[in-house]
């Protein structure tokens, strides 16, 4: 039998368990991320998942985001497909069709459509990685702990396991945010650009990806298997008492700068020469009181 | 409410539905795989997970874990560690460490240590795709349908989402093919080249993906979450009535060269510009008695 320990901790922090970690507790590092850019959602057996909204890019979808949480508009949908190395959806309920009268009506302001904010024009990465990949001509970081990728004329959030999509239908511009999804196995880059990305999970991954996957086409839950959706809140909308708070690795130092060169190029024994974006995702944690 | 099946149709098969896809049962593209290069795991409830061996690159390994197949050693064992974005892994027991004489010995003629199949030197992928990845210089697939990478000199396998990677200590020597993980998030690739890739999970990969994850360090369950392991067979030790069969797609040909060009250049107004190895999987499947 193997000493697994030494294994599993080589498993896990490849290249080298001294090297600095997109997670170090280096206090300058750390900012708040405003409640209102923090979404909970609470899954039945109170399974909280928690998600920070990238409202700075994508503000229209933020802003009804924002209106369907503080209406409690989620309340009752359920998470409703799982697929297998594809993604876990939710905001509705198995078998909802458009023509479905049955189906629960947005709040009154909300946009059913929005358009689309697939890319950032003019944006750039703080931080880059070394080496380009199939989807972008270059790849990094924003100065506030987000990954992005570039084309060199707009920018954009890459579908990295765990960020959070806007599910829509075939017309690009049918999202609205009330239906929402996350990549749970491969990423789903080849999304990239096609959907728009407004978040990513930053607690609770584990209540989406851990999920049963579903066998029926494209992992749609039967009703009876869905997951029901207590609620969802917008931190600042919740009681101070309850409120939690959540802070973000800053990418644009030295300290960053080097998580991301250990990665590129580990310590031998251990080979390297490159890393990709969604393999080196910042730090994000719950914070004390404010 | 969306119409949620135009959108699943899209999520799934972007980047259109009539394009080509690795697994279309064009006949003159699908080949028997060895019975001698199938295991199939049984796990608790009936969980049946069959995984190809990548004997043609691994061979030591593949003797190996034969080895320990025809002398059923994994029965008994268990899934022991299920890590977050990270891996599956199984094959031992939680808590099991190099000195622990409870561990259960290897059978008689399996080497403990096997050396190393990192690379495949002077290899090189029969498709290509069009675009380099920030962990080689190119990639593709092989004639019979496994994913590889190259950096010029050699090849690999790489450590993409439910390929098969051989646990081991610090010590890059070190596996002896007992203990295998799979990656169950964001690929694995920082592991390429550092760990040997003895083979792909073809079936049941939700059985290993869907597991509940363990807070505990690098994912460690406890004994008593811990899955156990019935049986692992080679699919030509099993009697023939019950022994299964699977044949893999064959990517040296226009029509898989088309797949690829599918995905990497889309149809409007789907966008794209690239693909990544991990992201197009060529298939293998069930096949009939032979």
């Amino acid at each position: 039998m193997l000493t697994l320990f030494p294994l599993l901790a080589l498993l896990q922090a490849a290249p080298a368990a001294a090297a600095p970690l997109p997670t170090d507790p280096i206090a300058a590092d750390w900012h708040a991320i405003p409640d209102d850019q923090i979404l909970v959602m609470t899954l039945a057996d109170n399974r909280i998942v928690v998600i920070r909204l990238a409202a700075r890019f994508t503000p229209a979808h933020a802003a009804n985001i924002r209106k369907l949480a503080l209406a409690h508009w989620w309340d009752g949908t359920a998470v409703y497909r799982v697929q297998e190395n594809w993604v876990t959806q939710w905001g509705g309920q198995p078998g909802d069709t458009a023509d479905d009268p049955a189906n629960k009506p947005l709040p009154a302001g909300v946009a059913a459509k929005v358009t689309p904010e697939f890319t950032i024009p003019g944006f750039a990465p703080s931080q880059r990685l070394g080496k380009a990949d199939a989807y972008s001509t270059a790849s990094g970081y924003t100065t506030d702990g987000w990954p992005i990728a570039t084309d060199g004329a707009a920018a954009w959030l890459p579908h990295c396991y765990s960020m959070v999509g806007v599910a829509r239908d075939s017309d690009p511009a049918s999202g609205s945010g009330s239906e929402l999804f996350t990549p749970i196995g491969q990423s789903a880059r080849r999304l990239d650009r096609n959907y728009t990305v407004v978040g990513r999970v930053v607690e609770g991954m584990q209540y989406l990806s851990a999920l049963p996957r579903s066998g029926a086409p494209m992992g749609m839950y039967k009703a009876s298997d869905s997951i029901p959706i207590v609620s969802v809140r917008l931190a600042s909308d919740m009681p101070a008492a309850v409120r939690p708070h959540f802070e973000y690795r800053a990418t644009d130092n030295p300290r960053f700068a080097a998580v991301i060169a250990a990665r590129e190029h580990p310590k031998p024994p251990t080979v390297g020469g490159g890393a990709a974006v969604c393999d080196i995702m910042p730090g994000v944690r719950r914070a004390g009181a404010r």
